[in-house]
């Protein structure tokens, strides 16, 4: 059977990937009167006395909203709400399986950047966390940073920061085997879409400087008097100091390392072949990558990455998010800020020992039970470390209960 | 334990009653390429194609939203978003316990009767059916009938018309029991609340004519000078043709059917003392019903309801919802309309065979496990044969998957 065919059947046999079950048996009158009334009166009153107590009576501090309101659904784009509810599912059914969260598909039919703002804001009291979610550039930005101001819980665009935890977690072993530092590499990256403004972001808190950002029209640069927007402004800020123009044949030249956040077969050999010895490419469009890794090695790249489970070096979001939120969650974070995702970056960079890097092992596998568990650790840390967390809980205590609920 | 303790520690110890749980293992690549990307795009393309197929693919057409904004919770008042969870995590309980629905929680934190509109709106991409649950009147009313109109799934606003279904089967019963008739009996209801004017408009569908209702100042007549609002205004064009004044205590002499809506201990022994021969009393106040009772029966009532699992007769909402949502969403109905709440009271009434009947057995037990079935069959089919049904399904095969689905 094909893909296509088995992934219809099973969504359609289950109807769904989701369910919502009770953790409680109500089959006689005295279970009836605990989860329900007149007992459930109590843990109300005790909330009412003390908001905080939501966390112990209700399923809020393990529940996490994927939020999206469907207009930038995998690569399908703008599909609206309703079409992109079986990604919201998949998303959930990650969140529970590798890290024993709830997660709850949240379909938005409205575009509207202020009602999503609102709806959510509305949405808060069930939540402990908020993972936003295929929601396109540049509302994502406004969305998430409002999000963040305005609410009392942990707010994530996945899409954005999980891709470029990911990222930069691989791109620090690849620099490990390839013997370069951050400081001195030249990066180019391809695609200015959320995922690729977010690794900008993530690679110059950690010293990156010489970087080059290209969308469909070349290099960005500051002044570049066609195609710019807000959020291309802000990458031209940052990156590519000499403004320098071009294509990007003409800037990847002598480019140490090659991101790629764009569409397949954006990148050629011969422009790997004009970058420096020991080259690192991480082609990261799906399905198909700008590049195919034997290509990339034939032109001499040393390391490739893609998004794809059928070669080495997997880029993939699911590394991040379920611990990022399970350490949140567990320390009652109110938000995920930078020493907590860079701490999420070591994690999952860490968990590879030196005797073990290698070209094609710079980055651990979907499937490695040990990821979540050491991301929810170190995220937790950070968490108290850095003033967000409102309770105090020992992070081996947290790697271990992820480690429990890992279902993978 | 009290109970106090035991509600609390039982809360405590689950994190709250609910989780959301996969249909799906994930836990090697293959799995994952189905469940999540690249397969769980076909899925979505479908959709897009054909918006109905959201029915097929994801869990919407098993799923509930649980809405409320934490202003009429139980016999607690305004108690805010955060501290109602518990009670609609336990309503969601329920769902799946009777009928195998999910019950998803949504708690808004606003108060505004637009804004709530708006919200469920948004959220209606998720949802095969919204149970509004614990808001206050007159609000309520208007967010019932806005979102039937403005929504293309069933709206049901539980505390109105879950009970007054209940209590229209426990009356046909109960009349039945004292020999009396629909079209001859006078009935006073105490409370003005959204169940009581909920069941004012039920039992007038049902050609009940001699209805006299009372708030805290007494009955409530056309033109009354004071304490009226819209909702009571509607309550004296429906009842009380002559305009009867006075106390609870006086306009009860005569009465055949006493329903209470309202709070412990407004009926006395002297009232149902005043009342006609073999009464029927139905005091529903929580916990503490408008009379005991044994009090009532020693003042000369033959049928007593209350809302107590420790007394006979319990009017319990749990015998309706569970099955009305199921019978509802098999059929993808896109409206609860009259025929299928009068289905629904139908098929709890007559579980009930003519010689097991008797005073004290005029309601299903709530654990009786052919309710929500029955229901659930009755609905589906008024649902079909009034034309607001999406497909044609078999009522027997409805009754049957029910009965597989309960879990009590």
């Amino acid at each position: 059977m094909s893909l296509r065919d088995e992934a219809l059947e099973m969504h359609k046999k289950h109807q769904g990937k989701l369910e919502v079950t009770p953790k409680v048996k109500v089959t006689n009158k005295e279970e009836l009167s605990l989860a329900y009334s007149p007992g459930v009166a109590e843990p109300c009153k005790e909330i009412y006395e003390d908001p905080r107590k939501v966390y112990d009576y209700t399923a809020k501090g393990n529940t996490v909203a994927v939020v999206t309101d469907g207009t930038a659904v995998l690569g399908l784009g703008n599909i609206g709400a309703e079409a992109s509810i079986p990604v919201m599912e998949g998303k959930s059914v990650l969140f529970k399986s590798f890290a024993g969260i709830n997660g709850v598909p949240i379909a938005l039919d409205t575009t509207d950047t202020e009602e999503i703002i609102k709806t959510v804001k509305y949405l808060q009291p069930n939540y402990g966390g908020i993972n936003l979610e295929d929601i396109s550039a540049p509302r994502c930005f406004e969305i998430e940073n409002r999000l963040k101001k305005e609410t009392k819980i942990p707010v994530f665009h996945d899409d954005q920061h999980g891709t470029a935890i990911v990222t930069m977690a691989g791109l620090i072993n690849a620099l490990r085997v390839t013997d370069k530092s951050l400081s001195d590499i030249k990066v180019v990256l391809n695609g200015a879409g959320a995922a690729g403004i977010a690794i900008v972001k993530l690679l110059y808190s950690y010293g990156v400087r010489n970087m080059i950002m290209c969308d469909s029209k070349g290099a960005i640069y500051e002044g570049r008097s066609y195609g710019m927007n807000p959020t291309k402004d802000f990458v031209a800020e940052w990156t590519n100091k000499d403004k320098q123009e071009g294509k990007l044949s003409d800037v990847i030249q002598g480019a140490d390392v090659f991101i790629g956040v764009s569409v397949a077969n954006a990148l050629s050999k011969d422009m790997v072949k004009s970058m420096n010895e020991d080259s690192i490419i991480f082609a990261m469009a799906n399905p198909n990558p700008e590049i195919l890794p034997d290509d990339a090695k034939e032109a001499g790249a040393k390391v490739v990455g893609t998004g794809r489970s059928d070669y080495p070096n997997q880029i993939n979001n699911v590394l991040a998010f379920p611990g990022i939120f399970r350490g949140a969650l567990d320390v009652e974070a109110t938000h995920i800020n930078e020493k907590m995702k860079q701490a999420a970056v070591s994690a999952i960079a860490d968990l590879i020992q030196p005797d073990e890097l290698s070209p094609d092992y710079c980055i651990p596998a979907p499937f490695d039970r040990r990821v979540a568990p050491s991301v929810a650790r170190n995220v937790a840390r950070a968490a108290m470390e850095s003033g967000v967390s409102r309770v105090e809980v020992d992070p081996d205590e947290i790697y271990n209960k992820t480690m429990r609920l890992t279902d993978i």
